[in-house]
């Protein structure tokens, strides 16, 4: 049987790179693969698929080729590498970086003759391959239409803008998100803990809570396409009010209080700029806003 | 036909307090209210509810009494009030505070021969009465399991605990997760904004992310249980150099830049103490313990 489906090379084999190639592979796909430290190559190998022995010959291997590495830094190194023509090559890069990384390597693509696309993975390695992961890309929207279904077998495959710079700016968005709602919980699961109460006891009520939070944004994506914040739930003086329980707690407990008053001094910064009886996403302001 | 459903008053009658009221008279509770301001209890009446003179006649009218006001002081004031017996009276406060409040209330509850609830309400106003509501109590099991019915109008009722701190103490935590949920949304949606994208294309990105977090919670809370972070997911040296691209991004286009240089102190503190080859879990020591 003649395999038709769309060759891949994979470059990097972190937690992530490994993730896709893996899963590339289960789907049938001819994967190319390498990696700096080529023993993280081992299972993959085993696995079927063909290991290259330079970045150079790895990315000539596919007409996909897939970069997925520490920062643009070692992207950077990757791409400084190659030499002779990749005409014809779609390359996208899945490592986290800021939007002026995109744009440099657009640069790099041009003088190459690649057609380039910039992505971010919004999940972690081992929701790869699942319906809920989510990949945006940017960038020319034919390279994108002509891998979709490759794309496809990753997660669910978004094209975000044919400005290549919009999967980055998406991803930093997300990533602040994340952390935002990680050194929640995780300040919950502190404060709970110096009580005598295990993290178990907190998660069902914490993953409740960020699904509530999370069926709010499009409420609050409204106000701020709009401009206008009126208090549908709570006033932002009622959430000052409850900042300082939490300060309470958090000081009776023994806790750093970074968290808690960093959380303060935004809300602070909005009543003191009159928007007490506003919704909170009016806090939007602040965050636009240099202090 | 002879009305034999609970009759409940609600005291406080401010965006929470009369969705409540409103959600159990149309549940067919006969419902008391008061509220400081009167005329927040024109709609209320209009709809059925009887309007209580002063706070101590709603809490005489009914055998499960909740009160749902700004804060602690405000629920105090109320109490003070209180005169005559109040025998086998349930009192309810959902007004959230520091658990220190609800040691403060029992006090009172025993003085007046009150059963005492401390419950905290994880939603927001128009969320209530639905099955999305979490409302969390603590407190005698009894006196819960009493008015678990009428409690189940309001939303999914859980009885956290017979000691009555552990609702107080799981609402600040949870709290502290919804403020780092959404300033990080808002800070993501301030950077789409300055960068041109305008919040509505983020929301469902946003949303997903949220998602994403609230099912690894139950893995965070066994590493954080057993003491263990292995790096399942990401590195904290991963996080952390996606770290530097937001507070970059974040600089570049002229945000505030609290929250992203937060962030990263956060996770410097945990690389600088030899974490970095952890999974971001490995943090909450950084939020137990004081710089
Ligand atoms: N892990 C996650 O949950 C997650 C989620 C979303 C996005 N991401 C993003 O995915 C990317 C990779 O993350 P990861 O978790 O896979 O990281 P990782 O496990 O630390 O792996 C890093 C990879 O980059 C390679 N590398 C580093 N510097 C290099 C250089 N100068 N030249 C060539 N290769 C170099 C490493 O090669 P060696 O093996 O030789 O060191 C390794 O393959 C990051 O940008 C991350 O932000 C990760
Ligand atoms: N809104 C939410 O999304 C939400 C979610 C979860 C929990 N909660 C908690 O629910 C509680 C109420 O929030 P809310 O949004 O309903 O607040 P709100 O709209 O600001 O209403 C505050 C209520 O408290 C009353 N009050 C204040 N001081 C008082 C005093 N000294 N004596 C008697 N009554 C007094 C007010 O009476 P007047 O009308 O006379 O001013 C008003 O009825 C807060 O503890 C809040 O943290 C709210």
């Amino acid at each position: 049987m003649i395999n038709t489906t769309t060759s891949v090379s994979v470059l990097g084999l972190g937690l992530m790179g490994h993730a896709l190639a893996e899963t590339l592979l289960a789907a049938g796909h001819p994967t190319t693969v390498w990696n700096r430290t080529a023993s993280k190559a081992d299972r993959l190998v085993e696995a079927g698929a063909t290991l290259a022995g330079s970045a150079t010959a790895a990315a000539h291997a596919s007409p996909l080729v897939i970069i997925c590495v520490t920062d643009p830094a070692a992207v950077r190194e990757i791409l400084d590498q190659q030499d002779g023509t990749l005409d014809g090559t779609v390359v996208i890069n899945l490592t986290s970086g800021p939007s002026s990384a995109a744009t440099e390597f657009v640069g790099w693509a041009e003088r190459h003759g690649v057609e380039f696309l910039d992505g971010a993975i919004l999940a972690s390695p081992e929701m790869i391959g699942t319906a809920d992961t989510t990949i945006i890309y940017s960038g020319p929207r034919a390279a994108f239409d002509r891998h979709a279904e490759t794309l496809g077998r990753l997660g669910t495959a978004i094209h975000v803008g044919d400005d290549h710079r919009q999967a980055a700016l998406l991803e930093m968005a997300g990533l602040g998100l994340m952390w935002g709602a990680l050194n929640g919980y995780l300040h919950g699961a502190a404060l709970i803990g110096a009580a005598g109460v295990d993290a178990a006891t907190f998660a069902p009520l914490a993953a409740a809570t960020l699904r509530a939070v999370a069926d709010w944004l499009p409420g609050y994506a409204k106000q701020i396409d709009d401009g206008e914040y009126p208090a549908l739930d709570g006033t932002l003086d009622i959430h000052l009010a409850a900042m300082n329980h939490l300060l309470t707690e958090s000081e009776t407990l023994g806790l750093n209080l970074d968290l808690p008053r960093y959380v303060k001094s935004v809300a602070d910064r909005g009543a003191a700029d009159g928007k007490g009886q506003q919704g909170y996403a009016v806090l939007v302001e602040q965050f636009a806003n240099p202090a």
